[in-house]
Formats: structure tokens, sequence, C-alpha cells
């Protein structure tokens, strides 16, 4: 059987850093684990631009739909700022979404004991918070149609289209009860079901999956209550699931509560291929950070982390998955801080490869 | 010259009570400082369903519209929840916004110095708080068409509008320029235009009205981040512009980070009457409260606090909102507490209504 196959996409401003050190992680797993991965490398974003003229080439799509998983570094910078909307970073990302149909994207917020402390919010509000948003990744306001600018009599209108099926939603609660039952099986679902229809059919439909799921605590927020009790009290959450325009916007809200957004993954996960591993595509939760690119002042972890959720969720690995993670803890309880870390408390001051090679180190 | 008028409209749960005390501070106005008021008084949300099958009355509407301020409790309740989309309570509210054509919901965050300890952020990352969001109120998903719930091929999809034309989003941003004029000359326009035409152009048409405001300091910031800042570091904004629903969102974050949602109030306003003041509503921001109603315990300052905004954009009579919020933060800085002011440092433990009296007697 040939090795198990991984695209990575570094993308722009700190992606390549941060992919650089994720690469180290690999290596040392075909070395030293005996899992072994066929890593190719390819552009997105600006950096495809650059060389394209489009933010994916066809070909780097078509690869992205062979590999078994996908590692993307970030998207994005002020250089491609005053490109067209339709050939912008962002639309390359979107692409590999829409294109791979990677309807569930996971977003885990947790706050790491070492730096509690980090957060806006008081520590005990936020000290042990693990909780997991189900983002639906493929459908809604940004995809739906029409879409565009157009004239109306004598002047212009925007129009996006918020738009959901049945099927959509379905399967994005399946994925969500999934998870909850392999955590403490309660799922909360957001939406404005009390302004918008389509979330009375996201609510009604999310309420007829739960059905499947009985030992699952289903409850139903409005997605502003929402946002209110992440920040009151986020962890009287365990599992949420929410549309794409508010996941985007709560699962960033929940990112910043652990006060470290360099520390967070995610995992962007479609259907079974033939060979039963979802497609999957996995990247950090921040952005390109354009204004540290280049200076290896960038934090690799969040990355890294996003190979330990491709580990788990697309390779079945998930025993090398939690020594991944119990490895950054114990160089983050060692103190060694790249500079997004570096509280009053002090600590190692590290580089971005210096970090790799510490976690390199303590795997 | 006949009185000004006022249309009270204490709808659902701790509506009424909340409102009992706003009436006590129009009355002490009225004998003490010669600003009498004509109010009336009718119904809205469940109350106005349970008289009359729908949550606003045509004759409601028609007052609200020849009136020159209504004031508004909340509406809702658990008891409405079966009740169709086209006549829940919330719609009495919605129909208030449009039919006045009230584009231009200011909400204050504001952190009081004597309840900075009840955030769950730290105490130096919101003492001082003090943030404005211009809310677009009458447009976007909330009211766009095509709406609602069709059969496509043998499932249902769920369809909203996202849609702004310039000239709504022209006449908000004015309303938040305006306003950043009066205050320290910062603002932040959030959408997602990296992702939505309609952001594209909310971008270029708050940029075209700023281009009349030059000395106000304008930066845009997509939604999701915005979120992120708000948790992070609210003291970096001041008046943020946003549309309908990423207003509904990211203003209920920002009051949350207060900590003290019983304090916050609302104003919607909308184009000058033949008066010259404009159509205005005031609400507070927290909800109907079921869970509490009728026992006494809510608090009403968030109404008495619209009151306060009524004074000030109503009837421009700033000296005296002013008078009323100085009152407010005596009373609060003498440790006066209706239940969910009640913190681990103790204070006067009071009902609804005597913490009406107490706001009395300090004016
Ligand atoms: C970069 C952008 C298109 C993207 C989104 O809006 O989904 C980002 O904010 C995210 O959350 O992954
Ligand atoms: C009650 C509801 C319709 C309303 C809204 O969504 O606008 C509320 O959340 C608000 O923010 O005033």
């Amino acid at each position: 059987m040939s090795n198990p196959s991984i695209l990575i996409l570094p993308g722009d401003g700190i992606g390549p850093e941060v992919m650089a050190e994720v690469r180290k992680v690999i290596d040392w797993y075909g070395a030293k684990r005996d899992l072994a991965f066929d890593v190719s490398e390819d552009l997105v974003g600006g950096a495809a631009y650059d060389k394209h003229g489009v933010p994916l080439a066809d070909e780097t799509m078509a690869k992205a739909q062979e590999v078994d998983a996908v590692l993307l570094g970030a998207v994005g910078g002020p250089k491609y700022d005053v490109l067209d909307f339709s050939v912008k970073p962002e639309r390359g990302l979107l692409r590999l979404r829409k294109e791979m149909d990677l309807f569930a994207n996971l977003r885990p917020a947790q706050c790491f004991d070492a730096l509690a402390d980090f957060s806006s919010l008081k520590k005990d509000v936020v000290a042990g918070l693990d909780i997991m948003i189900v983002r639906e990744l493929t459908s809604g306001v940004y995809f739906g149609e029409p879409r565009g600018i157009f004239e109306e009599g004598n002047e212009r209108v925007g129009i996006n289209t918020q738009r959901y099926t049945e099927s959509e939603i379905e399967r994005a609660a399946r994925a969500a009860f999934e998870l909850a039952m392999k955590r403490n099986k309660k799922l909360c679902s957001m939406e404005k079901a009390n302004v918008m229809e389509s979330g009375i059919l996201w609510r009604e439909v999310v309420t007829r999956v739960g059905e499947e799921y009985p030992e699952v605590e289903l409850s139903h927020m409005y997605a502003d209550n929402g946002a209110m009790q992440l920040v009151r009290a986020p962890k009287q959450f365990d599992v949420i699931v929410t549309d794409n325009l508010f996941g985007d916007i709560l699962s960033d809200c929940a990112a910043m509560l652990t006060g470290s957004l360099g520390m967070l993954p995610s995992a962007s996960l479609g259907a079974p291929m033939a060979n039963g591993r979802p497609k999957a595509m996995y990247e950090p939760v921040h952005g390109s950070a354009p204004d540290i690119a280049g200076q290896g002042k960038a934090n690799p972890i969040a990355c890294i982390l996003s190979f330990a959720m491709a580990l788990r969720y697309s390779f079945d690995q998930g025993d090398e998955a939690t020594r991944l993670e119990t490895a950054i803890e114990k160089v983050l309880a060692d103190g060694v801080r790249t500079a997004d870390l570096m509280g009053p408390e002090g600590g190692t001051p590290v580089s971005t490869s210096e970090m790799g090679d510490k976690i390199i180190e303590a795997l």
C-alpha cells in the first residue's frame, strides 16, 4: 500500500514559515513513527495569483481532490487588496472548500493552561475552556445566488443570498451530533429563526436529526444571544453547530476568548472518499499576518495542531495526534514562547523555527 | 404649543414593570422641570397578539407614526414560541422599525465604573469602555426579498436575501459620521467585503460618505475580525457602523462586554418629521426576561436610560438627559442594586420599583 498523501498549500504571509515547521513534524513521523506521507506542495491565494493570475490554478484544484488531506497555511495580504473580487486570495480558499464539498468546519476553541492569562477574559471564565464549533462551510450566504452588485433605478444595490437546503443542514447537523457523542453529549444550535426563514428551516432540520441522537442534549439559541453567552459564560457550551456566516463570526469570537489565536487549528471535512477517508483540509484559524511575515516571529503551533487534527480525522491516528498535542503542551509548560505568547511572566523567547525544533525535541 | 407626545409600548415579560418606572421619571420631569409630555400607552408583541391576534394592531402603528417618540419595553416569551412566524411578537417590533423607517439604531456599550467587576472581561480591558454601535435597522437580510421556505425537487430550501441599496448604506453611514463628529472622530465600518458583494458596496459607499467628513478617521474591518477585536481590546473603538444582521450580533457582543445588560439603552432613529424631530423609538437592549417577569426583580435602568436618550435625541434636552444619567450613576455609586447588579461586594438590594424611587430621589 502506498503512503497516505498530503498536499501542502502554504499560501501567503506567514503561511510558508509556519508550514516549514509542520514539514519538520511530518518528517519526524516518517522517520521515527513509521508513518510516512507522500507530501507535495503547491500555491494558493496571492502566491498563486502572482504566478497564474488566479488564486487557485485548476491543476492545484485537481491535486487537492486526489490527495488524502490538504494542509493550508493562510491567504491574503495588503498587496492583493486592489484585486478584483473574483481573483482575490480568499477566492482560492473558498474554491477549495466548495469544490471539495467540505461542509463541516470543526473549530475547537481551547484554552491552554499555560496561556490562560493571555485571554482578555477573567481567568475563571476561560480556564479549562474546551468547546468545538461546527460551522457549515459550503453553503449559505457565502455561495447563494443571486449575488452581485446591480443597477436599480438610478442607484446600485448589493445582493447576496442566504440559502440552505434541508440536506445541507442535515449533513452539517449530523457531523455535529457525531462529535457531541464523542464529547460531552451537549449540542447547541444557533440561528436567527426569529427573523429569518432559513433559520426556521435550520432549527427544524437540526431538531429532526436530533431524534436520531436521543443521548445528546440539544438546545437552540439565537445567534445574537449566542455571541453574548460566549462572552458571558463560554464554558456552558460543549459543541455548537451553526451556519456559514454565523459560524465565521461566532467561531472567531470563541477563538479570541482563549486569548491565543496562534494556537488554534481547524479541520474542514467532507464526504468519505473511495478509501474511506473524508475529503479534508486543515488550516490554522489565524490569518496570513503580513505585518510579521518573513521575520521568524510567527507561532507555528496552530498549524502544527492542524496537522494533529489531520492525524486524528484523516489518518485514524488519534494516539499520534495526542502525542503531538502533548508534546506541544510540554513545550509550553517549559516556558518556550514565540513573540505572541510572551507575557509579563516571561519565558524563553524563540523564533518560529526554534519553536518547531523544540516540539520535535519534545516528541 | 402642545406638549411633545410619547407612545409607550410596554410589551411582554418585564416590559410593563420597567416601563412603570420610566413613567415615574416622565412624571417627575413634568412636575419638577416643567417638561410635560403627552403620554399614551398601547400594546405590542405577545400582549397585542393576545388582544388583537396580531403583534401590532394597525391603529397602534398609526399612533406610532404620529407621536414624537415611541418608548418600547420588550417583546416575546415562551408562550408565543408556537405561533406562526408571521404573528410572532418580534414581527410587531420589526414592523415598527420598518414602517417608521428607523434606519439608524444607536447602541451604546458603556461600562459603568460602579459595575466594572460585573464583566466577564478583565477590569483593565473594559473599565471606562464607551463605544457606540450604529446598526442599520430597516434593510439587509431582515427585510430582503425573496424570502421563505420553498419546495425544490424533493426537499425544501430556506431563503433570505441580503440586500442594500446605495442610499440605504449612505444614510446609515451619515448618521454614524455625524455621531463620530460629536465624539472622538473615529469610525470603524464592519462588513464581509471579502466574501459578500453587498459588503463591497457597503465599504465603497461608507468610504465615499467619509470624504464629506475629512476629520473623522475611518477604518474598515471584516465583521469576524470585528468580533475578535471587540473581545480582545474593545477600547480601540469609538463609533462602529455596520449592517442589520452584523449589527445584531456585534452589538450584543459589545453589550455583554460591559457585563451589565440591564443597563444598556438604545435609540432607533429615522428621518426628520415636519416638526424637525426625527422619527424615533427607544428601547432597552435586554429582552423580555420571562423567567423573572412579574417578580419585581427586573432592573429598570436600561429602560430609563432609553428615556434619557429620548430626551437627548428627540427633545433636544441634552442637559436633562445628562441630569438623569448622573442621577443613575449616583444611585449606583450609593450601592443600590437590583438583583442582576448584586455582586460579591454586596450593596442595598432593591426591587424594580424601589430602584425607580431611588432614581427619582437622586433627581
Ligand atoms: C478568509 C475568509 C474568506 C474566511 C471566511 O470568511 O470564511 C475566514 O474568515 C475564515 O473564517 O476562514
Ligand atoms: C427581537 C429581535 C427581532 C431583535 C433583532 O434581531 O433585531 C433583537 O435581537 C434586537 O437586537 O433588537
